[in-house]
């Protein structure tokens, strides 16, 4: 059966994204460079160089494996309205998740389909319609809950998410989205399943308890 | 010359104490059994079992070298107000440090010598003042920033802590003692210098880039 996934990147002061991270204020508080020293880890990796057409080269070691890995196994994603319409502007005509993508909002919209197999259906009657409607389409693969903050929440609130990577690199950001806010007590059960060290960011593993 | 460090236990969501953790209400949202749960791979430790007179028997593994080390380097400890006066009244007569213990007050009160080894010097004039007594007194050793959370803000804004070292547990406290927040922008600069990865717990040591 499909597995329900987080795979994130996080600041080590807890942030998905720091503060005020839009395309249309690009010089805000440097957001562009805390986030590449973020994400810097991934960047590199040959896998997702050669996805993203980011050109040739890169590394070809465990990290890439997983990165491979997650693109690989998943079969849908479930994202916020926010960060959609963030993406509906910045991502490119082939938008980068190749799956059925089920945008949660209380707007009413005609499913969009991109090049490269990536549709995105908007789906107004909750999270957990959503996810039946990903879980249908994903077949065998998994489920990626993709963000943001609030809708990983509500997932993780609705003790519906399975596993929970997270890429914890050694940046602050001071402040910006939070992961882990607005959750229930008591919370969701996690127990570490692997961590995966590397100079630039630790690769934690988590799987509900 | 002596190096400043913090080694502290974080929740997975961020959280060095949970909510209401006072010894006047024990039964406040559970806080007792989160703390028990983020803490549990360190009273199996041998050391530490026997330095508070846990009884016998422990790991001696890694983490336990760990633990052992850390007590080993710390040459003074520094605290914040409301630490000490947590402390003061949960302690055990010989309190746990074994070494002078600068307490960040605007109150003036003489030092207090405790058996073991631990004086409590009650310092008025602020971070970097406790700071430059703490190291007269260590010598060679090393100087801990014991806490709370807003003594080691106050540090990493002052961009004095050389290594940071967190057990980060696989727990959920959804409330509480936040580690990371009120940081200045850009924040302090680290590099991962080691992670050791037990079933318990994930141990990440960050030194000053």
């Amino acid at each position: 059966m499909s597995k329900i996934f987080v795979n994130i990147g996080l600041s080590l002061d807890g942030y998905m994204a720091p503060e005020g991270m839009t395309m249309d204020q690009p010089d805000y508080k440097n957001w562009g460079a805390k986030w590449g020293a973020m994400m810097a880890w991934l960047l590199k990796q040959q896998y997702f160089r050669e996805t993203l057409q980011f050109g040739s080269g890169g590394e070809t070691g465990p990290v890439n494996d997983m990165v491979r890995h997650t693109m690989e196994r998943t079969g849908a994603n479930i994202m916020g309205k926010k960060m959609f319409e963030q993406g509906e502007v910045a991502w490119p005509e082939e938008a980068p998740f190749h799956t059925p993508v089920y945008v949660l909002t209380h707007e009413r919209r005609e499913p969009w389909a991109r090049p490269g197999g990536t549709t995105f259906y908007f789906v107004h009657d909750g999270p957990e319609r959503a996810l039946e409607q990903a879980q249908q389409s994903a077949g065998d693969r998994d489920i990626r809950i993709s963000g943001g903050a609030d809708v990983i929440q509500q997932y993780l609130n609705l003790g519906l998410v399975d596993e929970l990577e997270i890429a914890l690199a050694p940046v602050f950001f001071g402040g910006g989205r939070r992961l882990f806010e607005n959750l229930r007590d008591p919370g969701p059960l996690f127990q570490i399943d692997r961590v995966l060290s590397t100079p630039e960011a630790t690769h934690l593993r988590y799987v509900r308890a």
